[in-house]
């Protein structure tokens, strides 16, 4: 299905960097849903680079909705965002025609698409596309949202800084939203930022790992196997370009544990079922069990970098140097962190409108 | 889709642990892929448990073509599997009924399916389906071979035993498939074997880290965005039970690299482009590059274990202990392993003739 | 999606008609259906041949439920139905291999599989599977009625002999399940069997027109566009061998009326819309208004007939003729009418259970 | 997936008609295809009403290509199209709020989407969506045209007037194209128009049938049960406003042949199997059998009309009464012959780049 994801929500995605514009249909969401443009914009805010740490492209991110929603609400039938290019800078580019941009896909495109691609920018397959997954992804979340799930995402380590973990329960979630340089401890985030600093300097760039929670989640969201929890978001999350891994709960921790350390008690609690632990990351055997969901994502630095690097001409089909000039993140970590926001808050609204109808986040009139 | 995976390639999977079968029908075959009921076999026999290693119970796997094969070709109609389920012991699982063994879904599956389940051994989410599974990807496996496509995994760690990596161009994949404990060291398979015994006699068990490496893949395969290869990879890998992370290439080690490291230079050798490292994993921008494709698995040490455990009788609504008897396995990294291989098989198949047609892994008369 | 039907609900069919066995597997069932056999016997029943009407080959169709139910009830994981193939005289079709059967598929087929297709008595493209639909429409249908969903067809004409339509509210479809050959007219149900008789006394066939009627169902079922009612029910219906024309309402009859006449006028009645006629077959816009749902499936004549007929030895490229012996139906319009009812029962459900959720024909317990 | 349709092609709707613009992607397209913008114009062209013919709405159909082309050739990414809604004179709707036009699904769409729905001009309900369909179709028509596969559709019948069928071998659709009112009887042609034109004085409608042919199809395409041609072109054709039947070949006139008669023999000519007649509309089994494809679509008059007709108002809940002004067409048949032509165009594409896979219409540089 390629660019078209879901099952009772379904996004698809198109667009190219330099193209006339970038956008999302979503289809299949509730009638009835409070659409919010702030709340899109702010979202959109929270995935643009700022400052020194950031590109210099000015990326407005100036969207129209083109259907889907009247007087405020959500009708129901298929919501288009679409957001134009604006100040896109081909030129750049133009040098780069045949040159393989190391830890991009220009070559593997090229093979794909016998020389039709787009490839100023990396057309297609750019970064800029996942603008329109946050706007998409920040209705999906509204929905969500008010039905008392909440979605945090910190960054958890950049270059080797770590961040402390989420607080027990995740009750530290729900400030996140409200900075554009996600980090639970503050001293961590300044170091953080020297990180990048210091990679922009160089003309190099780091990465890092995104830690996310979910709470207010019912046991036994999911399907088994195919539809596990952890299938489908790993399924969204790794169409985020630059995310390489992603674990759930211990994930790869989980290698030196005792089965005894790696389950999770259960225990009753004012009539509930929770667990003493949560190194499942709330999930078991692919279904929520209703504790926190706790996943990491891994993002590779950025692969742009001003530094020279040794590379091919796949149309010459001959050896070279490239040095990306444009204007690039040194880091894409914190920006990413809308986009696992936004894929998130999709493939959750997917699971629970699967389960309880196409109606579940909508409202009445 | 739930139990349905896949686009130009489907799988179907059912059936409960303690039910009369499970099976899976494979939906996109080509016509005219020779079947061979040996190599299902042995496939089946690297998923079982041995020895002292695993699980007193003898799972035969006596499996069942019952369509899409006529005169030992597939049709190109579906193929169905069926495996019986023999020496269940039912009888164990009773006395389970409303407890919830910790690092389980019994408690979330009763949430979702409102005691409708069939809770015998996990039912439907027991990793007894996973044989269905592999039966399915031998034959998917089988026709990537005769492209030339070859797939191999081993452990790469076991509860902090580490394997060496795989050779520059995973050149030693193709020894592991005749491995029913597949490390490249011998000497850490010893040592990994050791601590599974000292889990076993502990009433306990232990998790591990699979990698696997796919050699023979052309550039350009996978889609942007929603079908990347590393999402459908990751979609059809997270829906087995256990596996709690996924990464490709340096995953989560990405996020202490700099962009000039996290790089793989491109160059020419022999007119073709290669990288000259492979720290991608083999993927660039979502596609295949043309080098090995290569990805790790963290599997989570097996639940089930016979060390008492604090948890819930959750149809009481009371705190309760639980030691579970059975036949466990004290670890299941090693039969995972035959999972990962046919499920990787099957994502591979479905891109392949996704791009390429229906036709292509068959042959003409 | 070939042989996987469905979204909130699939369907998996496999199988060939001489093969081991042909079934189905039905994932997205709400658990706690319950799950009586002697329904799904019924309406196997009732796609049999019988006497003087029929083939001379027996179909016990002797099914076996192999996951999906436990207790007696549906459990929400996917239900497996296999259908051994008994008595198949293979022998008889031996000597029409590379014979094109005018309006059978043996040459598209052989052009599809290029020789690898199992061409004894059609295959997999055999009216005997949609036994294997029957039983799984039963399923449907027995959890769609316990929401006061009802479905019948009768027999509108055959061969020129043209029953009476259903009552102005489709009242009388309630007997039609207990008819083997169901027609609301009796008078005319033995001119129909006579037709029936003289057709296969010439070793010729005919075919005919199925009505179909729902009622119970509410206003708002079904989606624009893609997903009309008439989208999905016709996708599934065009998928029963014989099938040629599907319409709704006054369908083809439309094109002679006014605007005036075609439109159903609006009334209320004890408070509820009502439609004052029912021209548009229960169907505004693709949605469901309330009304019963009235549909018609053309049904071919069956080709397998023993009469001599020209054609092709597509394998030696040259002229023949063909006189096909085996057992044949000088009619399944009668027998259609079990699978039309089965795989409408199976869109409604799936059209239910994408609006409602999965849950929404279950149990609690 | 509602607004979403197709599997190796697949093309997602949006848009209201009058909201701010309608349009559709195209995802699964090889890249190099040709994009002609006239083309797109001239099928947009053919979709218009006019003179005296149609309403009066101005359509300019202006319509962007928003991304997936560059340099003038399909890239192989999503292709969007857009066209905004210009002269749409809301007003004229208001009053109509909470009244059930006869024919339409206001009410219905009220049930569904409880009062969210965009009610103006029948919202994402409106014929005008087909315009993105056929910009969309045209595409795919081009890409088919260029491997040999014609398409045309004439009007068959309206109000009675019945043209001529189809040449034997449909060597008459290559005229069609360029005909606005597509008849193959000139005489018959303006008879039709005297039906239109008495019925637009009696401000009433008409409806009619369509007959589709295609020519240059390979043998083999399509595939069994589920993906059976007649199966996804009646569920594209059903998602057209209007139609409400769909019929191959013979189709219904079946019900009154014997299999003698409605089988096709099969011949030798010049080293091709063909067939003496063309009664199964070429289709066997739901697979193309290399003959011409033909079928018909029953188009019932345009619900909107000027005349008096009793209703209700449903969110009163009370009778009353409605002419609908605006401007409508006093028949849609020969407008919708042009979504029949892109829908058929859409479906082929997906039937040939899911056999042949997803380069089959590119190109190469």
């Amino acid at each position: 299905m390629k660019n078209v994801f879901g099952d009772a929500l379904t996004v698809t995605l198109f667009g190219e960097s330099h193209g006339q514009a970038i956008g999302a249909v979503l289809d299949g969401l509730a009638p009835g849903i409070p659409v919010d443009e702030e709340i899109i914009a702010h979202k959109l805010f929270l995935r643009r680079p700022y400052g020194a740490l950031g590109t210099a492209r000015r990326e407005k991110d100036g969207f129209s909705i083109l259907s889907g929603v009247y007087n405020g609400f959500t009708t129901g039938t298929p919501l288009t965002i679409v957001i134009p290019n604006g100040d896109t800078r081909s030129k750049d580019y133009e040098a780069l025609h045949g040159i393989a941009r190391p830890g991009h896909c220009d070559y593997a495109a090229h093979e794909k698409y016998h020389g039709f691609e787009d490839d100023r920018g990396g057309g297609h397959f750019s970064g800029r596309l996942t603008a329109a997954l946050v706007a998409a992804g920040a209705i999906a979340g509204s929905a969500l949202s008010l039905r008392g799930v909440m979605i945090g995402t910190h960054i958890l380590s950049l270059h080797g800084v770590v961040d402390r973990g989420f607080a027990d329960y995740a009750e530290d979630i729900g400030m996140l939203d409200k900075l554009l340089f996600p980090v639970l401890d503050e001293e961590k985030a300044e170091k953080m930022k020297e990180e990048i600093a210091k990679a922009a300097e160089a003309r190099d760039s780091v990465g890092g790992i995104l830690e996310t929670a979910l709470t207010g989640l019912p046991a036994g969201l999911g399907e088994p196997f195919f539809d596990s929890v952890e299938s489908k978001l790993a399924h969204a999350l790794f169409s985020i370009p630059g995310i390489k891994g992603v674990e759930f709960g211990c994930g790869f921790g989980f290698s030196s544990l005792y089965g005894s350390e790696a389950n999770d008690a259960f225990e009753m609690k004012n009539g509930r079922v929770i667990t003493a632990t949560n190194r499942n990351g709330g999930i078991n055997g692919g279904l929520t069990n209703g504790m926190p969901l706790i996943f990491r994502c891994a993002v590779k630095p950025t692969p742009s970098i001003g530094k020279e690097q040794k590379t091919v001409d796949f149309i010459k089909g001959e050896n070279t140097v490239v040095a990306v000039a444009g204007r690039h993140d040194p880091a894409i970590v914190h920006r990413a962190r809308a986009v696992v926001d936004a894929l998130t808050a999709l493939v959750l609204y997917d699971l629970y409108a699967g389960r309880y109808g196409t109606d579940f986040f909508g409202g009445k009139r």
